[in-house]
């Protein structure tokens, strides 16, 4: 096709979960790019209708082995493998890829927070180096020349856009958050677990991972650099009967004589122009019905009861905004394509 | 705009449904349309963020009364108006407009039949006979010059896509079709009522309207045409705990010598080159999540264990195929324009 | 019948709402009761079948106005009615009776916080003095003689039963307690409201009343009590896709040198002995899955990652311990009938 | 205790399922029997409460496996174990023993039927030979002396309650029988499988097995013993995103001269007495919601728009009446136990 000449060519590699197959939704849309190759090796042969059948019938290469690509002609990468084996492949990758990576393996900037958390020494320590943390909205310059960017987790990305302005003005305590965040159950991936069996998650909702879940540190990675000094927080995740949606509800404490009028202030101004990003208007809460299927961040603000605190609420489609969402948004930052190409989806609801 | 200069102008007249909400869904990725009035009633005055928030943040006109919209500027109307209601509205309308009406008034050609399962005489004959009924795929020819065009409800639109052309083909015995379906809750709409309710539908399936429903009457209109005789179906639908979809499971007989092959054979040639109508591939069956959010329709076909008895299976999202997908399509089709436009969204799974 | 000589006549005044229908559940394997009349104004002639179809096939008493009731062989009534009206309707029923009123019209002790929060004077001042709280763990020895007792809410049930022990204890700082609670949809009754929609609610979870919820000067009165000085607690209700369960996440800060072993000994001596009062296992968390159906009422802690900080979480069914359930125990303890009486189902999972 | 010297000893064989959950639900209710052993062999050693938390807190044996248990007290076995393995475990067992089986290895009693639907040989026919097919309701004076008993599938309950009567009568054709069943995601087992997983089947159903699921010649081989010949149905199973219950809407034909109202004395002279099959009202459908944790089974009938044709909807709990409530109910009539005795749980709506 002549159009595609001019179409930038990138692989998927590890498209038979939840997040290569989104990535697959967005790009439908995306008039800049076209999809080179998608690898799944234990389905390797198998057309992507065979592993997701709402993607039959639409024009896409064949699964593959990572082996069998041909990047020579790629230019850019979506990583969507598992967190631990990640690091080991992008490594051995041609050095002219660039490279989104959804796993945690290049989130965590520190080595030895990364093997605190992950139990085992990381694999490449110089990539680890070099890796861009991209939550797009807050490191936009420095994607344009990034060669590999580290795509935040779900949770991180709407606990840190709200806090992350706020922290850096000095108007909230950063030794007192408390985040309580709901996910759906899309979070956990497509592998097979009795934890996200249906009989298990509907009809319920439970805490889980509490003070130990793997975004917590990523979390305080971000605010600590906000805060200029090594921050702490309490994030409580939960699972909710819905297959996407995270609705974090965030518990802070006003300082330095700041109000919540402040608060609203610096985050509008934050956001100004931000197509992705929207702080509602005074009396509203966020739902995740509300972002549902498009890369949306919402993020309300009311007053606490108890005086000298306030309640912030964002809600984010954690497949979206949360992985392949802005996964799509950064490759177009790095790519100098316009950053809403393929993102234009509206939220579905109901 | 210059850009809007090209664009046809449109008005949504009951926009504060799940319907209207829907179309404006559509709509944002349509380049050849501009909305130019909403109505609601009920809520004149407000943006139309206050009725669906996830709305909030396009650039859309407030919503108003009819009597408020300037229609001298307005090429085409989607009617999204109560059953009953809807006929004396469109009847009141100037005669410059094409009208797509989603509601119920103008599907049943026949006056007595009308009358029979509505409970009162027609109160727009004149415009009941010049309505076409429009399964897009099935009636294209004459929408071209259709003034209004009928919008088919959502489940006949799974019943008769598959099987109209069986019947036409005389394949199947068109006095033996048992059609058990099942449906996502947004088909009752956006009004409050006891049996839409979350507590009463979650966590349960339940028969309703058994052999009473006002959609068999269009189902029978749509299969006697095909057949050149009266028809009476089985028509038996389901209420199933999930917003979105309308899956049809169809027993049919086979006639005349004909196989399931024949059957296939048949499917796959009428809806050739159609771009929202797929044959799925032997041994596949069609779910509604893979059509969600999306205007297209699977349809699938099993040999059943009784002899000479063949399943069909039918999915299709009530929302958009069922109702403002095929609304936008129908438009496209009377207005000339790309028959995909404003169409293009890619199923929502998971 | 012999057998409901020795039994107690009680009545449902307002049996056609979900607690009704529950209440009717649990005194199913109740053997010290017998229900005595039904009431439900708009239904009044019917049998509960016809608003309750699961209920068909009971040997109940058909439905009746309030007015219709011979409450002469009545001893004890369940009032369900809407909140507001009740006070009323109490204020006429003979004096004889002893009644659980799970409305919220005598909830609060103070006039003027019930003005506050409802918008009028309170219509029946003395009853309000009288009416005691009924947590039956708490207040078990004033239930014996209490002639009027008001069924605590859903919400504060789940809040208070893990904090007011160590409020009481001064283990934790009783002004800087964020309680982030979620509900499912049965909470809102059922009367069709837009808001309790399968549509609107499926596939979502929001906050709601932030900072605003009546439920909050409930929790405020009963943590004041415990610390003998006014509190003002963070309450922060959210909507969950599911039917049954109330999970409240409470974020503490511990004061005077208290652990979370302090804590965790506290709440077991607290509840040692209860029957429907679980501590959960050091590692353990509660989920609404754990409790659905039943009157129990898991209690559990982890240690927050900021240091001082503790988290705890309670899970109960609302339909249960959060209404129903804890009426029909504090019917017992007033009546000195064994306090598991009817209140034996085990949990339902899945 | 005193009280356990009356109670029969029983043993419960793969206790960490759903149906094996399910049994300790409703066994907790039970007076005349006492639960003796608990196995699961991969986690034999831990209390039951660390494989079901909402167990945790009862009096029960630990998990051990079936080696460790001493049959020689227990004179009854729940046998909870995978289809396939579970013939040769029986097969080992100790003589005394009477054995309740809710697999589906001793279902079918042809050799053949079974090879070619299990893909192997039986591998204790003699056993398979003895097994006494145990719908409570259709064979009840068999039980009291079977020593074997296959537990019926949870589909096929559903089918032939309200089926075998209809047949045996000659008041339908039994060659035209059209079985299009629904089924909540419990009946999957608890296994984690890609296709149970809650984002899989959250918001949507699709048919499964179409014409090619086991259940089918369970179904045919009740309804041949009926009908005295050899019968062939239509089975259609669909997934429905709920935790329990099953729906069967069967379409039948009406023969020498039947009327739905003799259908419908049929059925009502046919379960007359019976304390669990309920023919509801004309008029009335049965929902899932009303049967959900009950041992009921609702049977409601409708005339068909296609004369000469009704249609019959059947409701039970797939866990319950399709599986664990129905074990219990013929341990009941095998001990000559009240047969009501364990299963007198009210439905839980909502």
């Amino acid at each position: 096709m002549n159009a595609s000449d001019h179409r930038i060519k990138i692989a998927i590699l590890g498209a038979s979960g939840y997040t290569g197959a989104e990535l697959l939704r967005l790009l439908a849309g995306h008039r800049g790019v076209e999809i080179g190759a998608l690898t799944a090796d234990r389905h390797a042969g198998k057309p992507i209708g065979a592993v997701f059948p709402h993607l039959a019938g639409r024009a896409l290469p064949d699964l593959v082995t990572i082996d069998e690509v041909d990047f020579a002609s790629v230019q850019l990468v979506f990583c969507c493998l598992p967190h631990g084996t990640t690091q080991e492949v992008i490594a051995t990758l041609p050095h002219h890829l660039r490279i989104v990576d959804l796993s945690a393996d290049f989130r965590l900037a520190d080595v030895e927070t990364y093997a605190k958390w992950y139990g085992h020494a990381h694999r490449a320590p110089a990539l680890q180096h070099e890796a861009v943390y991209g939550i797009t909205e807050l490191v936009r310059p420095a994607l344009g020349n990034a060669r590999l960017v580290a795509n935040p987790g779900c949770y991180p990305t709407a606990a840190q856009l709200p806090l992350v302005p706020l922290v850096r003005a000095g108007q909230i305590d950063a030794d007192d958050i408390i985040i309580d965040a709901k996910s759906g159950v899309t979070g956990a991936g497509r592998e097979p677990t009795q934890t996200s069996l249906f009989a298990e998650v509907a009809e319920g909702i439970a805490a889980y991972g509490v003070a130990g879940h793997r975004h917590a540190p990523e979390i305080d990675q971000g605010l600590s650099v906000a805060a200029g000094r090594q921050i702490t927080v309490n994030f409580t995740p939960h699972l909710v009967p819905m297959n996407r949606g995270i609705l974090a509800t965030i518990y802070v404490r006003l300082t330095n004589g700041a109000s919540i009028a402040d608060l609203r202030r610096t985050l509008t101004t934050a956001y100004d122009g931000e197509p992705f990003v929207r702080i509602v208007a005074e009396g509203g809460v966020p739902a995740t019905q509300h972002v549902r299927g498009s890369n949306l961040c919402l993020i309300g603000l009311a007053a606490d009861r108890i005086r000298g605190r306030v309640i912030l609420v964002a809600a984010i489609d954690n497949l979206v905004k949360g992985a392949s969402g802005q996964a799509v948004q950064n490759m177009n930052a790095m790519l100098g394509l316009p950053e809403t190409s393929g993102l234009q989806q509206q939220p579905l609801f109901p």
